[in-house]
């Protein structure tokens, strides 16, 4: 393992990782960290959210200073991001110019753009919703579908950057601001999916690779709102999805933890988009795995052993999601424990702006659906909107 | 639960915990703090190793400095440790001042003295090995039973301090070292236990008290060398043992986790030492119970209410210990991960100098049986000192 080698000429055998963006990802990478004597380094903006508060080593600054990126590969073994928010042409530079950067500049490249990512299941055989490019209203008006969901290509996230059946002056209003502001867009054919699914696995760069037991995602508003793993589907099914998983993780070459979002539809299995990271499907895998999402990205990016994915209780997570009721459930942590003793509370350290993610909640449970119900009312204790 | 009201005037809603001492015990507490957003502070001597690296905020200096420990109280809403080798008379004097401290001073002052320990065993009417204090060679030489294990009342650790069925000339060498150094000696009846036992439990001020399965402790050198959940022994003695160490935690009023060390001995079970603080014979909880100790700990000093302690799964803990051969586990990390993918393994940044504690490895296994030889197998594979 080179990067160990390298560290330990100028002091204690220590690997280090350090991570472009401060959130939550990064900020659920330190426990890991902790325990297998990993350190971390973040390139944050905003020190006092999210990772912030838990890695004593950042460099504060935006993800696209070269300077800070710089500073940060020289302090550091391996660079990973905790978000694709990026200047892809300086990511490709660096990596250039020998930094070890995983997952790498071309997967970031096609990860940053949904666009790409779809051109990309394309050429790979891989099955998806049809989709065209949108560069005008008339592209618009030929597709070949008529229920659709337009979307920026990239920027977008937890429903940002998505709009599902739009109507005529709403998707002339994105098309317009489109053009304006330099965006591309697609039109997706909108399916509906009896079930919305993820696989996360972790490849490091020797090609071992794991592969967690797919879920179910519940989206609400475009957004991740609960996760229940296993996803009750026929095990041809999950076996599909986790074949299709390993062929997107090997086609791209991924490095490090990376999620798959799926549809199924009609008896059929559709990638739906990809992130070359961990991933708010994987995050039960905290309290529900043997090895969490967290913990085989870091062994992954740093090209050490993985670890087991294996499933010790099924679980379910649901997310904590900042109100516009004002409520911050950081005040309420003492009621989210007293609610259900075992239940696993995550918080993230970030004041709770509306539709924003501040927090989670695991329950292991036999029954999956129980452990769904359970987590959904400590949520709702908490006061995170919740949506069930 | 008033440390959050007080935190909620100056900032965010934080509840932050003061640790004095900054071991392995303060670094395992840090994974819990960040899943539940607790700030942690610690007051350490080395900030290099142990706890140093991975929490944010330190003090640097040591553990009986006065104008350190009050930095540490103002600047938290709790103060707890991490180690009982303390200024007992200045930390009952900081909580005279108002100072939060958890477990209080009595409670530190009777665990940091094995001989006020004892007296305590004996006035709560809990059984325990017979002793004597031995003040000079004709106490030692009247002692009612032949096979004794002299111990220092203060100061002793993993097996320091300690003296099992010394010579003559031993014990009459520790005699006088101890008279010079004005440090107090017990002698105590060696006992042959069937097994040797600990109960680890967590209880909050408010009087809420989660007791962990009593585990099995293998003793190698003076030292916990491993650990087997849950001790294989009749429901009954179970079931004592809890109790036991039930009553201990009541009737020393103790905030925050215990540990109560205990002999299993011609069909009894003996209490032996105490600890106040999350402890060695805790370290599986990590990664086999639904709570740790660790964040069973912190939410005990907090008055939160407490996680279930149950156990998921059968498990064995065994130490990586520095060894005379020089290796260091942490240039080892990626053998161990190889050897087994469900191996938990968790260094402690610390250099592995001969019969220190620098990290231990857990592993969850029906048969905890097999569950303690994979232990033993990767903790070699790490080159740490193993003693089957």
């Amino acid at each position: 393992v080179d990067v160990q080698l390298r560290r330990r000429l100028n002091g204690p055998p220590v690997a280090s990782v350090g991570i472009v963006g401060g959130g939550q990802l990064a900020r659920m990478m330190q426990p890991p960290a902790v325990a297998l004597g990993i350190e971390l380094m973040v390139l944050i903006e905003d020190p006092t959210s999210g990772a912030g508060p838990v890695i004593t080593r950042h460099i504060v600054g935006p993800p696209d200073s070269p300077e800070a990126l710089r500073a940060l590969a020289e302090a550091t073994d391996v660079v990973t991001v905790d978000h694709e928010v990026l200047d892809l042409g300086l990511m490709a530079t660096l990596e250039t110019e020998g930094v070890v950067l995983r997952p790498g500049a071309a997967t970031l490249a096609v990860a940053a753009d949904k666009l790409a990512q779809k051109q990309f299941f394309v050429g790979a055989g891989l099955p998806t919703p049809d989709f065209i490019e949108v560069r005008s209203p008339a592209d618009l008006a030929a597709r070949p579908w008529p229920g659709f969901v337009l979307k920026s290509a990239t920027g977008g996230y937890d429903g940002r950057g998505v709009w599902v059946r739009p109507s005529p002056t709403e998707a002339a209003a994105v098309l317009a601001w489109a053009a304006g502001a330099g965006v591309r867009l697609l039109a997706e054919e909108a399916v509906s999916p009896e079930m919305e699914l993820a696989v996360v696995l972790a490849r490091s760069p020797a090609g071992e690779m794991v592969v967690y037991e797919p879920v179910q995602t519940i989206q609400g508003d475009g957004m991740c709102r609960a996760v229940v793993a296993p996803a009750s589907i026929p095990a041809s099914f999950a076996a599909l999805a986790r074949t299709l998983g390993k062929q997107v993780a090997e086609r791209l070459d991924v490095a490090g933890t990376m999620a798959v979002e799926m549809f199924l539809v009609d008896g059929e299995v559709l990638v739906n988009e990809i992130a070359p990271r961990p991933h708010n499907s994987g995050h039960h895998t905290i309290d529900a795995c043997s090895t969490s999402q967290f913990e085989n990205h870091l062994r992954a990016v740093l090209d050490l052993p993985l670890g087991d994915p294996g499933l010790r209780s099924p679980a379910a997570m649901v997310n904590l999601v900042g109100s516009r009721s004002g409520v911050d459930p950081r005040d309420r942590l003492a009621q989210g424990l007293a609610a259900d003793p075992t239940a696993r509370i995550h918080l993230y350290a970030k004041a709770p702006r509306p539709e924003r993610k501040v927090g989670h909640v695991t329950v292991c449970d036999d029954d999956p659906r129980r452990a769904l119900d359970r987590a959904w009312k400590v949520a709702e204790i908490m006061g995170g909107e919740v949506k069930r």
